[in-house]
């Protein structure tokens, strides 16, 4: 997962650009960076770093990005990418001039397009699926940079909410799946693009609207216009559900479903689906927050918060060697005796994936008192690793494919576990055309939206990293 | 407001003082110490640094703090004390040997003391009270370690919980009227005494009970011992009311009292004094969390996260020049406009100190959509400055010193604003004797502790920082 | 001005090129990067950061780089370069694998390369000549890699000593025209490719040679083995005389030259050409050192240190409001007035760039007391930009290309000036088939070398970097 | 060994003590502090760290430091004492207000003077001996700072140039026996004390005249008077000879002498005292230059520069497991092989302490070639310890102490060894009253001054440290 914003048309782009990424930082901690320009592109000048954005970013680096267009992003951590040659945003001298680009999602032929690519004599210096963008934009011949982006994206299949910056513009476009959000709005005169609404809020912007799937926002001159990438029938569109249910900050707008209430309503349809005798409700913070609240109003029980979050979360802690039993856990959560002893608690988090720190979770809980421990999901078991730009483990490692939910329940040692159903899933996330019409679930079905299946799921596919 | 821990008779004892400094971050982000001693007490190893636990202690440092008895400090940030000098445990070198003190409380006599000292020549290196300590505990010739400490303690007046360390013990004491919390409890076989209980959470630990007002525990060969300071009467007991109220960790148990518990009842005590027609109730977060769901509970409406906290505050951001409204409190807070949208909401905090983030928060409610917003604090205006260790402002910026609640309700522009009683809130804190006999108020009410009137408030008293 | 470090066959590979880098410190300070791989060319690991050898690189980064083929780069601080997308070595992945490169010089037709490279569809990641040669290389179908270098080395001009890295082996070679030095040895068992000869000391080598214009030094299953790159005729050797007169470690033998020797008899020939009546002879230190020893031993004058330079330079300081009068060269230079007062005094420089330090050093030897300063050269006027790796300014810059010596020796303000003429220094450097048979002169005779014109002098050249 | 600077009256004090202190810095590398206050004396400001000048002050800290008076302080690395409660200058608030101290020097009755203060209830912060003077200061009743400041003192043994800052002025003063240097000067109309004259040369400045022994310099209300300290008979004169032989900056002038002078006729009277068949003269350097040349003048031998110091010493480098012999000093320090091979070589140091390096120079050389190695030494064998503020080893280590100049040759594995006689010495280095009278040589003959006897070295002392 990452995060992306650009901003046309404001002197202190890079500042603007630096608050918006540090809105966008629930999105990635790994790295962050922004490339700024002036509105003759004659200049670039580009900063990224490893870490948090208050970190990467200093006032006198700031004041060194001087310019009126500026794009950056924030990219989660993934395994082994700690390279600072993978950090966005990427910046490569073409031809036709400088180019910039920041993505979130996940290319699913990045591997074949790479290798058709070297065997043109193309090299590549990270690991990173985008730069297979940066190379066949490269290649386009086309004279207008929208026509170049259309072609070079005919190519690639996967999910992407890019963002470009050329020496004239900023074009921000999404997969025709519209996989990845992408919302388009205003800060005083400036457009803006970015990752999610929740910018406006710290920026004292506007949210204009969501960029569709497979548009193209181009601001160019001051001015915003839109284009289609391809002419794909709507019926394509597979919005990533994921969002909805944990990704996004709650007080986003995505995929004109409010975060907060969309999780709230889940928390609600789980409390009808699995409704259970219990004293307390209490969620596994922050994520099973808002679940957790609306499961205990449905279910008539005190909501309470047995679990706290420490506030120095996101640093780094040195272990005595005499090990404290789930020491990782316990830095990050505290269980309130004072709320738990002597209680039958239901306990609500958003999913479980490999199902180790559910575990430690319920062991907290009853070593502070619990007298019995109901595991409620909010979302349907997580059976499938995501393609498009979630980072899931592998399939090996997720616990609801490898096993059922009573082999779930034993294994977190819980009293009870129930997760959401499908189908309670989309009575609460979808549209009137019918539930699955608008969203990519194949985390919990495993169904992978046709014409987009990725590499490694296809047959004779021979896919493997050599690059590390 | 200062954290404490101190650790007897455990070879890692360093690393276990930094996790539980970690424990107590939220007691103080200022400064972090820890100094560290072998049994035999020849060798004594200090470090302190500016800034958060995590980032002053390096697994390389935390090497080199080789002992298994140790003693560590978090220091809160106040006006113009960013200087290294001030940073504790203090250390010193005396006739007896090696003096290590750490100190959560103010002296409310140490500026005379200071002058008395200085004119028998004892010359200071910092300006925190604590060194009066130092001095007066040097001077002593009683040959124990507790006499001298009793001599010393004898001359001193105000909120002090101390950890002492010297070549053969560490000393954990707290003032006769109980200002500041202190606990004692063990880490497997090691007896450790810290500010607060959370401690325990965190390293599988347990609370064995609170260190009484005007006790001295001795921690020595192993074994741990118990002395009175003074024979001091009962009746002179004087808890902190506001460590109940905000300070305190919700999961930790404070003057026998759960934190978690005693908010969320003085929330609901604030919902039978003051309710309102509303639609929704909400947080500040994170100090009104507890008082805002018991709130909404005895009100019978609905709780709502209608005010989002960052996870990454903490952090120095830099501004625009064209500033953002509010950007302090934006940085921190996100107004959900999905929840607040035309509703009447009810936003409960635990204090209002100086009206200007109060003012804020309701002008983002209105921003985010709110039709009307209703203030409820679940204390008492906050009427007198605190001269035993809370660090609240003059009296002059003290917004109920100045104003009655109604100006207030002007100043922040809420639609209605209510506090809790100062009967209501001892109906909830207190003990049998009567409410007022164990803690202080005086922050609500203006009566200082008899025998315990601060030197400033005192006729004929001259009182100035003179080292700045 | 770069300096590289390779070396196949020894379990530290990285923490001796660390330590060869550090040895080569003195051919740039800008930045410091090593790649490191194992036996099987599986796994690279990279490390580039900006500054000196010993910040880059911390003891636990070291360790991470875990290899036993390594090769690294310093790299010279060249004007708005300070780009760690330009930090070498590059590494890019390929069809072929993972391509790691280092380079020591300049090619003379990059700019039209890259424009070609590019119309090809081609991307540029930095603004290094260097990556130039990486695409070349990459686009190359030859089946051996000593082939695909030089099929891609067939295509460039002008100077390079370059590091190769594949999965297999370490390749070393030099332009035909040899401008910059290349040479290889051993340390234990393991062979080792260097810019110069001086590493050897630090690392307990052995030098074997020089590596020849023209040739590649393939290291691969743990031999060695040499190729042509082209079937070049030796008349074509150019060989760059800077690196003798300023450039390469006087404990260095670079083009089968002692540096130290050679610049101790240019100081010799400089006084027998240009004598003067003076009291001492005193260098410019450290670079006019030996020069200045052979001048007055030749001139029969006492040599004094009249200069003392700061032992901690390189570290950036911060000047006060009212300015010091020639503060920049004040910080790195003292004049002893001991020395120097009503003394005539002959000062030894190598060179004279701008003039503008040496208008300063006069400046402050009179200002010392210091009764006339005559300013003598050990080398010819500088008058023509190098092309071809060493950092000199452009022509207008360039005061010996805008001034004849007496100018020049108006605006330094000394009582006298000379240089050493060309024919004087090549009576000291060259060859038995004549002087100027081996080696570049171009910076002082303006004579670039036929087949190797810079694309700046070439007819209807239109160059510019489009990329800053 | 340390170096202290003071200035009042310039606008800048800060930036010019941090300018000045970086021209002392071969007086100290372990730690940097500046003390700055305004005319008032209402506000000090602080700042003290660990490392280079450099290193310690950034821009932004230097802004802090406002005010025009300020003292700073570089403080040399002694075993074991890397704390910052060690880092000068001092500071303490008193009954007369704030107190800075900066010390040059050691007190030869630290210890007993300590444990006298601790009786009377004095408490030590750090192990710098300098503390004490801190406490007499305190405690004297006088009414002037100069009568202070004399009681102080009048208690004190041993060797000080103190820098002492209070709210209306500095003072700095030397002891009566004059063992380490300071001197008066001015920076346009602001008076400086600095520890050496060196500093003029960086900060265009003008030295007045040394400060004598037992002379207080008081600058106060923009003008500076001179005061006694007491009315010590000249004959106790004992300036330290080492500061001429190898501490001070060949550029200062100290004690009435010229360094590089002074250097340089002490090898010329090594050459005469202890002339050798050899081919060349080479200097260890720095340390060597200026005696190896005076040697190589009178011997009428070429000096030649056979061995590189290394521009980057000061950096701690990773050394390979498998060892590098002479890892350390290859580091600093390269032999250049076309100077020595095959040569008779005469290496000029300024002293041997513990034999170790120069065993390591010779091995080098050696290596190099050398067919002969003749050290010379331009001091006598330092054969007992400092008690005045150099940093030698105790009489253990000192190899002359243990061994007669045979032994010391055969250990180094020198051909031959000669050190220069106190005779010598002192027929360079002395007034005309005789030789010895105003020098300390202690370090060479063990004879300390009388009436300033170590307490080490008294009979029935018990000294050692308790603190650590």
């Amino acid at each position: 997962m990452c995060g992306v914003f650009g901003i046309a048309g404001n002197s202190e782009a890079a500042k603007l650009v630096y608050l918006g990424l540090h809105a966008l930082q629930h999105r990635g901690q790994e790295s962050a960076g922004i490339v700024v320009t002036h509105g003759d592109g004659r200049q670039f000048h580009r900063h990224v770093g490893q870490g948090l954005v208050a970190d990467v970013f200093t006032e006198s680096i700031l004041d060194r990005l001087e310019g009126d267009r500026a794009v950056g992003h924030v990219r989660y951590s993934t395994a082994g990418g700690n390279d600072i040659s993978n950090a966005q945003p990427l910046m490569a001298e073409t031809l036709k001039g400088p180019l910039v680009i920041g993505h979130n999602g996940n290319l699913t032929n990045a591997l074949r397009l790479r290798e058709e690519l070297e065997h043109q004599g193309a090299i590549f210096r990270s690991r990173a699926d985008t730069e297979v963008i940066l190379h066949l934009f490269a290649r386009s011949r086309a004279p207008r940079v929208a026509d170049r982006l259309r072609e070079a994206l005919a190519q690639v299949e996967g999910a992407y909410s890019l963002l470009i910056m050329t020496k004239d513009s900023i074009v921000g476009v999404r997969d025709p799946s519209g996989f990845r959000p992408l919302v388009l709005g205003k800060i005083r005169d400036a457009y803006v693009l970015a990752s999610e609404s929740s910018v406006f809020d710290l920026l004292e912007g506007e949210l204009l609207r969501e960029v569709e799937p497979g548009e193209m926002i181009i601001l160019e001159n001051g001015g915003m216009r839109s284009e289609r990438l391809v002419h794909a029938p709507e019926a394509l569109e597979r919005r990533c559900i994921f969002e909805l249910i944990y990704f996004a900050r709650p007080n986003s707008r995505v995929f004109d479903h409010d975060v907060y209430v969309t999780r709230h309503e889940l928390g609600r349809q789980l409390a009808r689906e699995a409704p259970v005798e219990a004293d307390i409700v209490i969620p596994v913070p922050d994520s099973g927050v808002s679940a957790a609240l609306g499961y205990a109003e449905e279910a008539g029980l005190p909501f309470r918060h047995g679990l706290l979050r420490s506030h120095y979360v996101g640093r780094t802690f040195i272990e005595p060697a005499q090990a404290i039993r789930h020491f990782g856990v316990r830095l990050k959560l505290a269980a309130v005796r004072s709320i738990l002893a002597d209680k039958r608690v239901v306990v609500v988090d958003d999913s479980i994936v490999r199902g180790t720190t559910s575990r430690k979770i319920v062991s907290m809980l009853r070593a502070a008192g619990a007298k019995e421990v109901h595991l409620r999901i909010s979302s349907p078991p997580t059976r499938s690793p995501c393609y498009y730009g979630i980072d899931t483990p592998t399939k090996e490692e997720l616990i609801a494919a490898q096993q059922d939910v009573e082999g779930i329940r034993k294994y977190v040692a819980a009293d009870s576990l129930a997760y959401l159903s499908v189908e309670g899933l989309h009575a609460q996330v979808g549209d009137e055309r019918g539930p699955r019409q608008k969203f990519c679930n194949a985390c919990f079905t495993g169904e992978y939206p046709a014409g987009n299946i990725p590499e490694e799921l296809r047959p004779n596919s021979h896919v493997g990293s050599r690059f590390d």
